[in-house]
């Protein structure tokens, strides 16, 4: 068999190779955090005409030319603008309508004399006390979008502000890229579903209920496939299930070495099946196997909870926003903050290592606390804030480095 | 009337006096984001029992003391431990058992010797070439959790790995802070549904799109009650119904002077109203108010699409995740990166002002572009990554200064 070990950086060329999933027309409301599929380009000027953008008097702004406190301004008032409504009639020379916020400007208008400088001498008539100049509290049609201009970009994560935008302009609906679905299993004789009091010997399906959450976290939909014995039949069913019903195919639960074998043995069993990924220099998550059948991203995990989870962090979670659009993935899927490292730490040269950090305050200063502990316990993960990563090429860290820690989501308060 | 302007300061420690919402028990797989309404404490030790973690053989440490690969030891391999049952023989002297990643230590065994390091001689006998010392390989009874241990205390955000944990335990479902609803009112006689075509003097109402997504970004429910035009009786019965409906009931849309003071008046008209802040000194965003009816907070919102969106990030989305079950509810909800400012601002003391921020990468260094730009507009919320905050006691920044930026979520790749 080829031993096909890569190093995290051709990991990441290899899953950057994989494209976008197909786009898809939805709801403006429900498109918060997808990935534009086309650029939005306004097809109207927002806003639509002239606007005033404070309260106060739509007046010709010549007329005010030169009006001072001394000597001020007279405007007859001759009506009001109503809201929602196109003006009942010109500003004349010498006169003033009285317009709120957002209300549209009269024709001959150019300008609002802001109230807190009108003074009202009677019913009809106001002193203006300083020199209102041409569009002067006003927004002109186009001021916040020109038409043909293009507001956001195919790829654009969407934020809240930017279904405010796309409201404005009046679009119901828009396309965005498909949100990947993750098929999961389970697998190992020894494995059992959580609701199960485990006998000496067996263990609760802890990935499918993790890796799920994970799913999720990246915008992805986790389905659970099932529990899988070390039995190849059973398994293979399982994994054609996982192919027709998802984007991509996540084995993991035992740990044994059967389960690993068999799980080999399964992807080598179907036709179109690319072994891309035999072991990954990296620690943990040597053991991870990735390939490719037909389209379809498929995964071996490694059997320790812990690094299952790491592996689905480091290289997974980038994955799965490579298929939902994004245009590079990386570990800038999350935040890093800088900090002190409380103890040196040595690392094998020739493959990534990535540490388990609890980060503490100390007076000003964050500090960022190594955990070690086997693979295996997943108590050091739920006691870790982030990761850091201790390069291929570096033989350790020095106590005292300062390091950047790869923040786990969502990230306790204190440390935001 | 009282005119009750708050600092920002005031306005937190006002929405910090509400309580969590209570709580309610979900499944498992529902909780991610959620906050733990009670500790989670080990009802059990976790693993069960003792279990390698190597594959490889299980030993009596002291059969292998002085090993070395000139003098190895000679052991008989009697069997082979089943994953995920009890093994059936005891470890006697000079004997093994094969055991893979994850089996259960034979009774008398106290250390897994790795497959690595052992020769077959035969089938029955292999060659360990190295001391296994007590415990080797071996992770024991209680090592991950032990019973009666805290693992996630009361106010934990819970993330995949916390989900994970808890399933190892064999709880297939807890109790979590409930997720607040909120009900969103929007007023204005100019303001229309987004699907229909604005006629001059009409706009469409962007505030439900982008509040509702950020009340979602923010772990809330948004429930949309409706658009409604400036009229008393009928924003009156949108608000009984939003108290009805939701946790806390937000009315924003309409700019005019007209929809703020209707908005107020239908404050007053409720019994057991208290007035908690009318008026924020911050820019934008000074035409807040904030009332408490009974217990439920109600806000009118600043008229200006971007004015309303400042404020909703930065004084709603915590006092969102302060019903959420969150300890402190401050702008460490969103994420910060420094920045080198690229203009002088100036700001009027005695306000808090908040500046729209665009960046930019030069070489390595993150630089921050002030946008400026009325508040009305929506493009420039589309167009900034972020805000810096001016604080009331400063007159402004000097370019070139190192600023704190509040990113926006989701923040763009680059400037993770």
């Amino acid at each position: 068999m080829f031993f096909n070990v890569k190093t995290s950086t051709e990991v990441f060329k290899i899953l950057e190779k994989f494209e976008p999933l197909g786009d898809e027309m939805l709801p403006l409301e429900q498109t918060l955090g997808r990935v534009l599929s086309r650029d939005i380009i306004a097809q109207e000027d927002l806003p639509g005409f002239s606007r005033a953008t404070m309260d106060g008097y739509a007046v010709r702004a010549r007329d005010t030319f030169g009006a001072t406190e001394s000597l001020p301004a007279l405007l007859d008032v001759t009506g009001e603008v109503i809201m929602g409504q196109i003006p009942a009639m010109p500003v004349g020379p010498g006169q003033a309508v009285r317009i709120s916020t957002g209300g549209m400007l009269p024709e001959n208008a150019d300008g609002v004399a802001m109230v807190e400088y009108c003074h009202s001498l009677d019913e009809n008539t106001i002193e203006v006390s300083y020199t209102i100049s041409h569009l002067e509290n006003v927004i002109q049609p186009g001021d916040d979008l020109r038409k043909g201009t293009v507001i956001l970009k195919k790829g654009a994560i969407l934020r809240p502000q930017d279904l405010g935008v796309i409201a404005g302009l009046g679009q119901p609906e828009l396309r965005v890229y498909k949100r990947p679905k993750v098929a999961i299993i389970s697998t190992g004789d020894e494995v059992i579903p959580i609701e199960q009091n485990p006998a000496p010997g067996q263990i609760r399906d802890i990935n499918r209920y993790s890796l799920s959450a994970l799913c999720r976290q990246a915008g992805a939909e986790p389905i659970s496939i099932g529990l899988c014995p070390d039995n190849f039949e059973q398994l293979r069913s399982m994994v054609e299930q996982g192919l027709r019903a998802a984007d991509t195919v996540w084995i993991s639960g035992g740990s044994s070495v059967g389960t690993r074998d068999l799980t080999l043995k399964v992807f080598e069993s179907f036709d179109n099946m690319e072994l891309l990924v035999h072991g990954i220099s990296v620690r943990p998550g040597k053991p991870t196997i990735i390939a490719r059948i037909n389209s379809t991203l498929i995964v071996g995990l490694p059997g320790h909870v812990a690094s299952a989870m790491i592996v689905a962090q480091i290289f997974l979670a980038p994955f799965i926003a490579r298929l939902s659009g994004w245009k590079d993935i990386s570990v800038q899927l999350y935040n890093h903050v800088k900090a002190e490292l409380s103890r040196g730490i040595e690392s094998a040269s020739g493959r990534d290592d990535y540490i388990r950090i609890k980060l503490d305050k100390k007076e000003e200063k964050l500090i960022a606390n190594p955990i070690f502990g086997k693979a295996g316990l997943i108590s050091t993960l739920v006691e870790a804030d982030g990761l850091i990563k201790i390069d291929r090429n570096t033989e350790g860290l020095y106590q005292g480095e300062d390091v950047e820690v790869i923040l786990f989501n969502p990230v306790k308060g204190e440390f935001h």
